[in-house]
């Protein structure tokens, strides 16, 4: 009897990002209980090994060799948005404002997962910038985001570039009785000119 | 420029039961950002293709031709608890108490998704009984759970067989004041007597 073999499958599809123990169980259920799923999930997976990479400039995706970012010349070529994450870049995407371009950093300094500014390749975002460079720091609101933000903040202050950062506050739909001090400190603090 | 590949990647892996779309774009980020998670995903699924299918029995896992549940001669042939998915097996298995067999009806009755008595395979069920046979019906509390529970009380009342359903109650953990009225109602009526 081999029960084990379940298990195991379920743990090693557990380790990806954003699958939790209960969603992998789920997952794996589909998947044996249809096989028709199984097979259209594996031609997803050769579809991503085939044609699906990392760009070596920003980070983020290059399908078919083309980075969909960099390879764009209609974006605007100075400004640079540092992002956490590909999923950053997904999201701020779809609100299909910012025209510039990206550079993911893959992580923020974290102590705790071991990941000190050495871990993060900052010399890559560094030898992109030039004297015309604009800077828009995206980080997470976390501790991680800030201390992140303030070390690229110190690496850049020097080279006298515009850098700014995306603002703290409300987010849409927030009720201010639910309001931590730090956000609702931030939200004063960046208070602007109430015009119609 | 073919970011249409990237998003029908993500469509095709969110058909899956149980991943939202937030939930496959992040696993789908993290198979193209991590070359090594996606070779082992790749090999998981080949290792449900090649190990794992369904037990023409009782709908259980069957792992290298062998159904876990069916080929263990030490569990109580008599006694079939009839459930709705997989899943449920493997849940009712980590209390490690019940030690009869299962019948895995692979879905409920439910109109709203198309599925009537006839798209399910009663008949099956009805193949494993005979005269020494013991049901327990541990379908979902849900109005579908509760009308296939009825019907498979339909099908087999005549039978002269011990028919049993798990009990409702308050679940453990649960606060009075906030149970609806059926669960409240369900637990006064199945009360038993208190004994230490």
């Amino acid at each position: 009897m081999n029960k084990e073999l379940f298990e195991e499958i379920i743990s090693n599809i557990n380790k990806n990002n954003g699958l939790t123990k209960k969603t992998s169980e789920r997952l794996v259920n589909n998947l044996i209980i249809d096989k028709f799923a199984l097979d259209n999930f594996v031609k997803q997976l050769n579809l991503i090994k085939e044609n699906i990479s990392i760009c070596s400039i920003c980070n983020y995706y290059e399908i078919e060799s083309k980075c969909i970012i960099c390879s764009d010349e209609s974006r605007n070529q100075n400004v640079i948005c540092v992002v956490a994450s590909q999923l950053d870049v997904n999201n701020i995407e779809k609100i299909n404002k910012y025209k510039g371009l990206y550079h993911v950093l893959g992580s923020e300094i974290n102590l705790n997962k071991k990941k000190s500014p050495s871990e993060i390749n900052f010399e890559s975002l560094l030898s992109r910038i030039d004297k015309n460079s604009e800077l828009i720091l995206a980080l997470n609101a976390t501790f991680e985001g800030e201390l992140t933000t303030n070390y690229i903040y110190q690496l850049t202050k020097n080279l006298n570039i515009n850098i700014t950062r995306i603002a703290k506050g409300i987010p849409m739909g927030g009720s201010l009785d639910y309001m931590d001090e730090t956000t609702l400190e931030s939200a004063f603090k960046n208070r602007k000119k109430y015009e119609v």
